[in-house]
């Protein structure tokens, strides 16, 4: 028996090769890492690692993190720049005692000392796309539309569950501006005993509902993956608009330890799965009436 | 009714300002941030603010948190250099609706923007603290011993709860370390409808159990301030002896919507009290047989 479980259909292509890792009965931890890698290197899915969106200076700073549900110890890393593979750094800073989780000139001074190469991680499509909006910013009010993380969270044949995520925040964020997606806790928890999930979705609001760990309590308590992860999200949702007036888009995909999935959402949200008795396949989820609705993704489903 | 609590000895000439605030009908935000930055601008306090114990590179670089238990809205800062007061400048934060949250030279840069003074932190003491220690770090194995972060919780006469945390974090740490103290549901929470928390200690062990958050929910769920502090601590000291052999040391304070305050600590702890019938006190705070014992200070006890 194993699982994997990932935010957004770009992770299609990582979660059918963690799946083939999975399979093979490689460990979760780098199942995992090679899911997240995968996204993070394909130009074209601006919103992660290599051409990810710019700062509001036209600087790439990349968030991520990793945490093994085994020993509970996790890695992260905060705007952090010329890093080709933040969940790499993650991992790598995850096996520390003390300083698991660097920020900045730190954690790209640590990537060096830890013989990670440096890049240029801007792409022509990231430059161009930066320069349009920056255009456009100049002519309307500020928006944050582009947030989103790959979070994936693996189960192995061992019975060892891992999440991690990756992402370069919010387009447009300000220089140093870090996310929930390196947050233990509110982007990401894994617990061997009970589950693990990961997040995605504006990080200032999912932060105040610590959601991921939020999610892995519930799962503590007896709920189904899917039970935990709905009541989470709409709970926060609930709490939001009732505290300050307004939710933002938060979307959560969770697992138990038995590698059975849930996921939760404000808003329209495509993930992918994959687990021993089916191939790797993305679905739509929708919230409808205090319910979140599933099924297959179809031609017509406009979701990244 | 009004109440303060607050994480060591040092916190004491805050905890008498703070509470005067308090006593006079001024507001939870103003009063907490005042207790912090009394301690944050004494250099002979040397884990926190002006003064702060450097990392590896002689460097200070300084973490602080603001919640606001009315909205859940909060500010944190992450290796932040040249700044006297990491909590004023995490409370202007949480005043926004995206980028809360900053790190680095991107949250110098917003201070520098929002016209807080740079200052030179390091003193005489520290620079020679520093020194010496790495003297001695050529003769034996790394330890990090000192991380005494000041963390604050506090109800005002209108019901409204704020923590707020600050710290160098932990000495000798590597540029760009951040602990538990700026990372929401670890180092603090506040949540006016249930209760808050802040706490102080190893913060990578601290954040593998989001501590604050977990204790505020389990004031949610009816336990007392007391009970929940308690049983979150040695909660979380179990599953680290268990799950990676040992448990550093990890301490919280934390108070419910009622003005009732708790304490939970694995090691001998002190901490600051005040409220509407009690003059500010330190007390002392003992793990014995799975109960924390509580007593007023004397003399002898050697804690800070």
């Amino acid at each position: 028996m194993w699982s994997l479980i990932a935010t957004w259909k770009m992770a299609y292509d990582g979660v059918c090769q963690g799946a083939e890792m999975l399979k093979q009965g490689i460990n979760v931890k780098d199942a995992v890492e090679k899911t997240v890698q995968i996204v993070e290197a394909e130009p074209s899915f601006t919103s992660v690692g290599f051409g990810g969106l710019p700062n509001e200076e036209g600087t790439i700073q990349l968030d991520g993190a990793f945490m093994d549900g085994a020993t509970l110890r996790f890695g992260a890393v905060g705007a952090v720049e010329n890093i080709a593979s933040p969940v790499h750094l993650a991992r790598l800073l995850s096996e520390n005692e003390f300083n698991c989780q660097l920020v900045g000139k730190g954690a790209k001074k640590e990537a060096q000392r830890l013989g990670l190469q440096q890049i240029d991680l801007s792409t022509e499509l990231s430059n161009s796309t930066y320069l349009k909006r920056k255009e456009e910013m100049n002519q309307e009010l500020r928006s944050y539309n582009d947030h989103d993380t790959v979070g994936v969270v693996g189960l192995d044949q061992s019975g060892h569950l891992v999440a991690a995520t990756s992402t370069s925040g919010l387009f447009m964020k300000k220089d140093g501006r870090v996310g929930d997606s390196p947050i233990i806790g509110s982007g990401f928890y894994a617990d061997d005993e009970i589950g693990a999930a990961a997040a995605t979705g504006v990080g200032e609001d999912i932060m105040k509902g610590c959601l991921s760990y939020e999610i892995v309590r519930l799962m503590k308590e007896g709920d189904s993956p899917q039970k935990a992860a709905e009541k989470a999200v709409f709970e926060l949702d609930e709490k939001l608009k009732r505290r300050i007036g307004k939710a933002h888009s938060i979307s959560v995909v969770c697992m138990n330890r038995f590698g059975e999935w849930g996921v939760g959402t404000n808003c329209p949200f495509a993930f992918v799965i994959a687990d021993s008795n089916h191939e790797a396949k993305v679905y739509y989820a929708e919230p409808k009436n205090g319910n979140v609705f599933i099924r297959e993704v179809q031609k017509e489903d406009r979701v990244d």
